[in-house]
């Protein structure tokens, strides 16, 4: 397949941290993509990866990185496409930068997920909104460079399951309390203390990121911009001793009756655009719906598939809304790195990259 | 005061489980009480005390309990009143037995919570409750014993926060997603493979407690039964690696418009006949109110006011319905054992023990 | 090769426990072996796999499994060799029974682990124990059944590191103190209030098998019997909140002098018969050795090697024995399961199933 | 009595740490000690302890410091004594200048604990080792001030242990492996993605600390100098997923045989100085001796005694040396802040303060 003649050479901006050391986990024998170039704060600039990363996986450190020199978080960087995971404040400038410079930039940061003509993608649900990138282009300037972005760690797993509820019933409201892993803070993130026999009822902006980043993204895409899906969302979120994976507790109000087993079906039969394309980072089923009273846990479910796929179980009537259920998706891979590489994996598909 | 004249004598069901070690921690130097004698399940029957019991407590048995029998759950016991902390299934035929063989017992369990002619009593909130008492024993046939309850212990801390909101705002929709602790289970209770690096989001017959008693507890006594309140309630519960404290995300919807200050100065000012008659248990401010971004939290609020007081924080508007906040009440001090001897005490100061 | 040729067919004893699941996922798809019967104990006889079983390993149940019946723990099975992994109470019965039914048994339980015509088999060390078998078919009058056993998860850790430098120093007495995995104790085993925020210095008959077993294993076959190799060795052993794998701090005493730089090399120099056979659940490196100052650590080293290998770090010299380090070895997979079908495959190698 | 007339006001350097806390925790309703001033790092400088300090503790900022402003750590201070709390870089400035500006200062920190001339004090064992403050002031040119220290966290309770045992046997060699909470390293300290479900076998300092402060504290006071007691310590420093308390696993080679009940007994039997005069912060038992089978632990024993006493169980006859036992002490309690408290206490009662 020609896709994979030549690999793409990817810069990392943000490589030394959490979902940078999953990139590069991800990304080192992947049959699109190459690591060439890795960039990191001020701090690490200049020294080698293998001595400035404080590598947290419990895999290896690829061989391939160990000796890449450490470059700062602007252009120009020796890569085709830029992969960026940077904390917000900093991204904001860099990614804009890159994309000046021509550069494709697939963003896991908040900074531009909410601006009008930068996409906010999850391939199986609105790669329909790709078609923003020339009017970003037109609007920002750019030449060859353009930006992406991928949801909030949280929002990825809630919107996966509200994708097919609002196609086949519609959606009015959602409730959404979550239980988020402590790798979701990065590191050295959440301090042991606070969290080791305890939880704690905040995350700095999440809440505010999870009441809009949905309507977004199953928004319509009409003309050159999208109307946001009319639909409401509410957040609690609370960070629980956990290493990884985010679960969460949802009811959704539907627009339409529906029994139970259309719920269900509705779940196992979601399927998209990277299925369909196979995809390589793509999981065979994007949603998998487990009968087991006690199911989906952070500890047994949040790998299947790679990490790719949100698990949803305990659904049943609400007594307030329709129905109640729980859902797990891996924040670090589905809500962060493999967001980053999947979108990256179907903007080769599209000839985009 | 003559309350103190002459100490009841209590006859602890359930003595050697989780709530029952808290009973016998809490009354080893009580005002009202002195434990007299203690029952437990067939297992550890004839057995002394110090023998029978795991004790899991962070602070020494009591002296006095190490030698005590244990006896079988059944009357006679010698006693005043029964304080039972049993498994439902057990307790809907020995609290019956006490309360038909004199004794006034007061219980933990949801065998009776729910039965129109017992009190499922807070008192705080709902002390004329115990008119019904007269009632259950003509209806029962009781003489002299008669059955109390308190609810189940996400119940407590959620109904603790409603009840000044019912009182000032009325309320129209509830819902409640709880972090519970492991203690809740008892002991052995939760394996640590299923918790540690984990949630579970089942815990059995919570959720369906949970949506029926608060109701009931901030329902009218109307002639002899209680008129439900008429709000509804939605809950999910998991279980967090917690040991003590059952952290809660509501979201509630009022009858009545009110501002957060509003809202903030009806938990605060909530106060009710327990305080009012200074009783031991009694917390001095039921409902504690933090403003800083991240409180409650389990570790560092549940032990508040001794473990009596529900501590509410995050306060602030909801998308959907009208306010969201986070509260959390310790479950085996406010849920049970502090519950039933709150219970207990009331009970001496109105005269009925 | 021809060893590939016939799958031989395993009956697992102790199919539903936490190394009964584990022997099942590694057996699912290998080259040697295939499950052909389930067993376990009186309660889950006659019941599915998928019923009776309460899978905690966060992999799917394999298909083939799933609808297999459980038989009680006693011969005939329908196999062509027994992997038994039960409690030792009722190994000790069940495991001699097959023995003399004319099965290969390859036990984890520590019933016959010290009987002195049994071999304790560690492939990397002392493969030449398998000459017991003659011995012990003769002892029992078992006809064309034996058995052979791995040894306590503790020990494997250990004796893995200490082989190295018995065979190049000589070793003279060695300190054990263990951080062990809440897995090691099987499902439910540990509960979570005795664990969570706690550590509990005590596992019944640990520190009694840890002090013996390693003699045994580095024992010389000395004509019909094994002489014990003439160290001795101390260990306190404790459990800790960790999911998987025992983590060992120990003191070594040489009989020889020698370096640091030396142990190392002994260390990374290490390797054995299953190497050289490259047998299919062989460790490449039965020992890494890791140089940075705070490794190894259970949760980013027990899974090296497929948590096959042993990896040791923290070697420096003690103050009063030779040289302290710290090691961890995957309890569950090294310290038992993969422990047994290392050994079964160890079995085929030299012709024996 | 005399001691309590006027209490002593006392200036805390480092005032918003984890043990500044204990300290301020452990003064606020103190008969011999008031709170004065408050001391910190530069970042903390000017602002009000309310704003200052994250306060971690369990139990509520004592009302009196809320408002209090922070000083720099450097002399004058408003107080009569200053206690110490210092990283160890940053102490080895600020308490010489204290005490060369004329405060006794009392110092929680590392910096001069192996000073030949400066008291490493535990008053139940070498309250002597006060005479060396006359050298000290002589050797330094202090007036009025001078500096003592307490010993490092973990070795305190080891500490308390061999203390009974040198006195009654002598002692040749102690092996220590330690599980430490993560308190033990403050606040942020430890990452929640290195510590949950893990064990991080490596604190910075701590082996070397362990091996060499036992010996002085048990040392003999000969003349203006201490000697070392002449035994070798071996420490396997270890950080478990435990908020408070030391865990410690011993081995102890005697000089002079003695058995279990002998050593029951020593243990039983110690106690001190603190205990004759009553000391407001001595524990009634220096070490509490347990005999169930799988204690002491952390959850269960730290708090014994207010967190002062050392609880010691699992004593038994070792392989190699005489006797294995483990320990537990409270960290940031006996460990640091109730060490200082109790030094503080001691001075007062000597004249000293």
């Amino acid at each position: 397949m020609s896709l994979n003649q030549r690999k793409r050479r990817v810069g990392i901006l943000g490589a030394t941290g959490t979902v940078g050391q999953r990139l590069i986990h991800m990304l080192r024998e992947h049959p699109y993509f190459e690591v060439s170039a890795l960039a990191a704060s001020d701090r690490s600039e200049g020294r080698l990866y293998a001595d400035a990363c404080q590598w947290k996986l419990p895999y290896e450190m690829p061989e391939a990185v160990r000796t890449m020199p450490i470059f700062p978080c602007k252009p120009p960087l020796d890569c085709d496409v830029v992969i960026a995971s940077l904390p917000s404040d900093i991204a904001i400038e860099a990614e804009a930068a890159f994309a000046a410079a021509g550069f494709p930039v697939i963003s896991n940061s908040s900074a531009y997920r909410m601006a009008a003509d930068v996409p906010l993608l999850v391939p199986e649900i609105n790669p329909h909104h790709l078609d923003l990138i020339p009017v970003q282009q037109r609007e920002r300037g750019y030449q060859k460079g353009y930006m992406i972005t991928n949801p909030n760690c949280t929002t990825v797993g809630l919107v996966m399951a509200l994708a097919p509820l609002q196609q086949r019933f519609g959606l009015e409201a959602v409730m959404m309390t979550s239980m988020q892993a402590i790798s979701g803070a990065g590191f050295p993130g959440v301090a042991s203390m606070d969290i080791i026999d305890n939880v704690i009822p905040f995350i700095s902006g999440e809440e505010e990121k999870v009441e809009v980043e949905p309507q977004k993204i199953l928004g319509r895409l009409s003309g050159e911009r999208i109307e946001d899906a009319p639909f409401k969302v509410s957040a609690q979120c609370n960070r629980v001793p956990v290493q990884d994976g985010h679960l969460e507790s949802v009811r959704v109000k539907l627009a339409t009756p529906a029994t139970i087993d259309e719920l269900k079906a509705a779940f196992r039969e979601f399927t998209g655009l990277p299925q369909e394309l196979q995809l390589p980072t793509a999981p065979v089923h994007p949603i998998i719906v487990r009968e087991e009273k006690d199911r989906p846990q952070p500890r047994l479910d949040r790998d299947v598939e790679k990490g790719m796929a949100t698990v949803i179980g305990r659904i049943g009537k609400d007594p307030i809304f329709d129905f109640k259920f729980t859902l797990i998706s891996h924040n670090t891979i589905r809500g962060a790195a493999g967001a980053a590489v999947l979108n990256a994996e179907l903007l080769v598909a599209k000839g985009l990259l």
